[in-house]
């Protein structure tokens, strides 16, 4: 285990009753460069060169994309809940571990790393890597702060998830 | 007018009728580094060293204050609408162009930059640094890429709003 799960603030009953919500926020506020660093190794120095783009999910995820976005001097693509986006979008309907809904992106091109602070199910990366194929990205590579490892090791189309902490 | 502007998309009628939504997705994408360049601008070497953190504003500002948070080794605070941060939190109301709600926000210390995508009347501004304040956050300056000035100057207790790009 990562040592910046130290920093991680678990909170039963959170959004609902049943889920361990993993809080990071305390991480994000006194560990950020670290934070970074962690993600940031997870793919290679040549993995980063080849991307585009970091496509961050909302919206925590934006604040990982973004910060390693702002380090290699890449675009910074959202991928984002229903209605937030102005049109066009194309979209992609997801199941998370409470509750479900749509995601959106505009069109594109390019290759991205598609970024989010915790993987559960993975529906949501699931569905946002298709989205980002539909909207004309190419996937390279899929990566989280965290996977509680819900449901395994996540897999898409031969990518698999990379995380900085794993919870087995 | 800053260059950026020309790769903001005007959108009529989203997300309401009678809005203009200025659409910094192209940018973000096409012109990240050039875009943390002009929110970094705003303020001086000295100023962004003396902030301990940068306090993002659900969720586009999120982009902003992570890249540059990431930047300059800062911490990265999240502002974000009701319900979406587990408690303990504060909270504070607020109305916007169009609409109104509830920000809350984890307590902390030390002094931050608030950083937005837009500034429209200044709601969303005005009480995320009322909510830095009562979180036990001392605030530095106040920063937006973006002043529609829909209602003219912002200043709240003696700090101006600073903006990369203004529609006068």
């Amino acid at each position: 285990m990562n040592e910046l799960a130290r920093y991680i603030v678990d909170v039963p009953d959170f959004p609902r009753p049943g889920i361990l919500f993993r809080d990071i926020t305390p991480l994000l506020r006194h560990h950020f460069t670290a934070t970074l660093d962690a993600v940031e190794r997870l793919l290679s120095g040549e993995e980063w060169r080849g991307a585009d783009a970091l496509a961050g999910i909302e919206s925590r995820g934006f604040v990982l994309a973004a910060g390693l976005a702002a380090r290699h001097g890449k675009g910074f693509v959202p991928i984002r809940k229903q209605g937030k986006l102005p049109p066009p979008v194309v979209s992609a309907g997801y199941a998370l571990e409470y509750g479900s809904g749509v995601l959106e992106m505009q069109r594109g091109s390019g290759s991205v790393v598609i970024i989010d602070d915790v993987l559960a199910t993975g529906g949501t990366m699931q569905a946002s890597a298709e989205l980002c194929t539909t909207a004309g990205y190419q996937v390279r590579a899929l990566a989280a702060l965290i996977d509680l490892r819900l449901s395994g090791d996540f897999i898409w189309r031969g990518l698999a998830l990379r995380a900085a902490i794993r919870y087995d």
